[in-house]
């Protein structure tokens, strides 16, 4: 097949040579070949300013990102085969380090599948399409994963923000099968249902690892979960033996889901909620002498834009400090941040501020970043956007 | 108690205030306590400019780093009281994160005590002296290490190569008990045996929990791990059903314990080992067209100096890149580095240099640092040296 050129401005091919898989729109040579004559979502094929071939992909005249690389050889656009190929590559993945069919299956650029995300939730799945050219192709997706997972039902979470940077509409919709009203999760031992109308696709699976690690720190502990949802953290800490959780949120929904799931893995009397704002809620916990063990702190992202930058990072450093105020002497935070502009190293010096303004000692016992259901493309540092951080607070 | 004050020049108290524990001798006002006046090992009390309190700590003329703080307070110094406490809440992180008496237990700087390092195996305990001021306390860190552990036996290895720096002599010696000639460790479900003689304190906990997510990669797997020294990576591969592991090291005896190793833990049937050279072994391995499922590369520091850094990251470069030619097409690689000049996003550039190189594509599944038993001071970057990616190359 012959796909119609799109072709870059000298040294531009650089990043995708390196392994990038984005053109931008100002590094195509739009005097040889004009953006405006494609459509959203068309393939091409992208080469160099001397013609060279550096890959297939879709372009997008619309968006700052003005193509994506799906594969790099040539001729072979984004369709029913490369899909199918691509999956069975993510699943492989997926199959041979999890036990239960509970995990991100497809993430985007990371899995060679730029525009789409795909969580798996037992015989359900959950897809988003972000861009206009994995849209083009959203019926042969459908077939991919009814082919590869035969599941009861496939819904499309199609309401993401970025969509209209893409120019496409939101909407959700059910593509096959039929999905049920709760999606049902399996995580480090216990077991949630969550609103199919829930956050994102349902369930935030990129803490896994994480809430793994958490359990280490519970046993015996009073823990306190702040941006609670509807209990992944909290619920966990309660099943892995925690003393007492109590979980803050502002979604009395969330907050219903979470009695619900506290229920089902038996914990229910030592999981208490609280409905409120954040930083509100910590300031009152402190105000009353309450004190805990263990506090969490997994904010949604503080930071959405790169401008937020300076006021995100205050924030971060400003609930660390209140986490602290109500930690007990011999306390741990775990600090989170799924900001891609937050980074690691002002993640860990907002804790180390807090610390110093609270006059305690901090020592970061763990690290921790998104499992391997969400795998980081090398050259595409967007894709390692989460981060958390065990302090130990004395 | 008084102790004789070491002032620090104007500003330069800023990094003691953000957490930090050093001094650097071109930060002392020597016009008003000259760095001469002082013996190495010196108690001493901190104090900015104008002679307002810092901490306590202890002093070394002879070292770039002059002084280490122990305290924030006032007229503490380090003695047999501080170090009780100290070894006493290092003690209960560990108790709290592992069932068993296997890691290390005090981390320097981390646990609030510079310069001493100490190593737990069971009912024996080895520990590391780095610093004229730790050395001072000799026989109180030895007597403070009797009454928190009551072990069978205390080893100085005091033969680290940072004590020349200090004005120390190297030695080795029993200070307390008896020492048996083999370590005992267990990690993650395996057991080993360590010549007491062995590299640093005989074993490198610090791996503990990058080897225990290794675990899930290697079940029927073909593993081969290089700088294997006495088996760490390699046999709890085939403890964790790998179907065959290959251990190259350049040690005869690092492989004879290797090899009792396995047989220790019922796996001798599935393990090999290799004495060689691993750049050597790599390229004859991929010569004779031997291929891996899983490749792990854990070598020395090869960036020991910043001075090193150019050459130590093309040598990360080549050694993940040779590591790559022997892996099968969806193979996956661990490459890790005890380097602390050796950034987390050096180690991963080099892995994707190499697959660039390789033509084949990289994604990283998992990031690893060391483990809880090493905190990290998050106001001393040096405290946080270890990183480890796993890599998946398609």
């Amino acid at each position: 097949m012959s796909l119609p050129p799109l072709r870059l401005r000298k040294n531009e091919e650089r990043r995708l040579r390196a392994g990038h898989l984005w053109v931008f729109s100002n590094e195509v040579d739009v005097a040889a070949t004009p953006l405006t004559a494609f459509a959203p979502g068309d393939a091409v094929e992208v080469v160099d300013h001397r013609g060279g071939p550096l890959g297939t992909g879709y372009v997008n005249p619309r968006s700052l990102i003005a193509a994506r690389l799906v594969t790099r050889g040539r001729g072979r656009a984004l369709d029913g085969a490369l899909l199918r190929e691509r999956i069975a590559h993510a699943l492989a993945l997926r199959e041979r380090l999890f036990p239960r069919p509970f995990y991100r299956l497809v993430f985007g650029e990371s899995d060679g599948l730029p525009g789409l995300v795909v969580d798996r939730f037992g015989d359900v799945v959950v897809a988003q399409i972000g861009t206009a050219g994995m849209e083009r192709v959203k019926a042969e997706v459908v077939a991919a994963l009814d082919e590869a997972l035969r599941p009861a039902g496939i819904l499309l979470r199609n309401d993401v923000p970025g969509r209209a940077l893409e120019g496409l509409d939101a909407y959700v919709e059910t593509a096959a099968g039929e999905m049920p009203d709760q999606l049902t999760v399996e995580e480090n031992g216990a077991r949630f249902e969550v609103p199919v109308s829930g956050q994102k696709t349902g369930w935030f699976y990129d803490h896994r690892m994480n809430r793994a690690r958490m359990q280490a720190y519970v046993p015996g502990r009073r823990v306190l979960d702040v941006f609670s949802y509807v209990g992944g953290w909290g619920v966990q800490a309660a099943a892995a033996g925690a003393e007492s959780v109590l979980c803050v949120d502002g979604s009395a929904a969330a907050l219903d889901a979470l009695h619900h799931n506290a229920a089902l893995n038996g914990v229910a009397d030592r999981v208490r909620t609280m409905k409120a704002d954040a930083f509100d809620a910590l300031r009152a916990l402190a105000a009353d002498g309450e004190r805990f063990d263990v506090v969490v702190l997994d904010p949604p992202a503080f930071i959405k834009r790169k401008k937020d930058q300076k006021a995100g990072e205050e924030a971060y450093r400003r609930i660390a400090q209140l986490g602290m105020e109500v930690l007990r002497p011999d306390g741990v935070l775990i600090s989170a941040s799924c900001s891609f502009h937050m980074s690691r190293e002002a993640l860990q010096d907002a804790m180390l501020r807090a610390s110093r303004h609270v006059k305690r000692d901090l020592q970061i016992t763990e690290e921790g970043h998104q499992g391997p259901d969400h795998p980081v493309h090398p050259a595409i540092p967007e894709t390692a956007y989460l981060k958390a951080f065990f302090g130990r607070v004395s």
